[in-house]
């Protein structure tokens, strides 16, 4: 119970990347991304519905280790009453910088010191919808396998490449040695995003942490800073609402649904479900 | 320190419009909004900038009540230890729909159901930054003065008109009355976002919750079903993201910055600010 615990509460080292998934929803991106599942406890009583039943079936076989619980203990596990009695261990796959390879018409997003959870999920889900190749995370301040960022990026961290850097020069370097444009989300900067700086072949859109924005470093490399227009009396952008914005602007002057055949086939969206 | 706690918690009564508002930038939302302020708290020791010491100085004088308090109160009161000594109990600004005048050229975001503060104060920021006309709550769950919805908001929850409507249905009677296109975010709608359909003079953008999109309700009236291209695996957009695509590019086909009159003068954004 150890490892589910502390994947569930976020006190594991900071080098282990178990992640901790509950609910139907959750347990068919796990199948749907062929995630490998160390650990899998379903609760009979609480498995209900026709989805749940086949979750539970297929990782009872899947799993390297399953196991029947009562629901005291499945609440325990998941610190509240309700639940729909499928909770899962996995492992984030590991990738690292090295072995990705981009196209011609590439995209990428990079997260500067993201400090909330929710955010970086979120940005982990729109770079899922926007086709991005990957999420670059740049002085990690949340691990990618905290349970709200697995909520909030509605289970794409699981399929989304995500890389790291500790610093931006190692990343601006990175990016540069692949033919990246970058394009930094800056409140001052005069030039507007939609002014084609996003339409470079392969484009690196940066956005910066919630308190401070991106950091300076930055900027001894060669960037292009945008801007977002605003009328209103607020000094800033929600980070997600920026990097959205930002990454479809990107998506629109590159390929269009169906243009591209490394583009996947395009699915439609508009409400949110479950943040 | 009754309502400030009430505030604070959230466990005001549900007719309650007092928002509790803590730091140095909330303080200077307040002061740039006019918002009359009941009490004020200041404790000397903790307030340390000269912006910090400006707000003081300012609202010892203007708040109904002021009164200096010690670190001990402002941390039993704030609810943590770091502060930089300023706390206000405020009144949110009470509209209703019959106030509200459009121009030619109006927007308006509605809120059909938003479960989290954390979304609906990133829905009012971002129509604040697109000089939404107002917000429109349809059955609320989340009031706009708890505590993290003016935090997400960045304080624009006091200079946004925000109205409230029990249901679809009256929110469409009103809208229609007033000569509005409303288009709905809808992820299995055909029609792609930026296809005109927020060109309309008068325009009014529908997302829903979290969990269950918009309410069926909405189809009662005549409204246009639109979405945003997804391209990866996720079923859906965070609500806050899809808001933000549908608002600027109904901003995008309106007025330009400085080409309409009725329009604020330009801000640029893209970073973000404390979420």
């Amino acid at each position: 119970m150890r490892p589910f615990l502390a994947a569930a509460r976020n006190t594991a080292p900071p080098d282990e990347d178990h992640v901790v998934v509950e609910g139907t929803w959750a347990h068919e991106m796990l199948l749907a991304a062929r995630t490998p599942v160390e650990t899998f406890l379903w609760c009979p009583e609480l498995v209900r519905t026709p989805e749940a039943r086949r979750c539970a079936d297929v990782l009872r076989a899947r799993a390297e280790t399953a196991y029947e619980i009562g629901p005291k203990v499945l609440t325990r596990l998941c610190g509240r009453a309700r639940s729909d009695g499928l909770l899962a261990l996995a492992r984030l796959p590991r990738r690292t910088a090295a072995e990705l390879d981009f196209g011609d018409r590439a995209l990428v997003l990079v997260a500067d010191g993201i400090e909330y959870a929710g955010n970086l999920g979120t940005l982990i889900r729109t770079a899922d919808a926007c086709s991005a190749d990957c999420v670059v995370l740049v002085r990690r301040q949340v691990r990618p396998n905290h349970p709200r960022v697995f909520v909030a990026s509605r289970g794409t961290v699981l399929t989304v490449p995500v890389v790291e850097f500790p610093d931006p020069v190692a990343a601006a370097a990175w990016l540069a040695r692949r033919g990246f444009t970058v394009v930094v989300a800056e409140p001052g900067a005069t030039r507007d995003y939609r002014t084609g700086d996003l339409s470079s072949p392969r484009t690196a859109v940066v956005v910066g942490s919630e308190g401070r924005g991106v950091s300076s470093g930055w900027y001894a490399a060669r960037v292009r800073p945008v801007s977002i227009p605003m009328f209103g009396t607020a000094d800033s952008l929600n980070v997600s609402v920026s990097a959205a914005l930002l990454l479809y602007e990107a998506r629109r002057t590159r390929a269009q649904p169906g243009q591209d055949p490394s583009c996947r086939s395009p699915r439609t969206g508009g409400a949110a479900a479950r943040r």
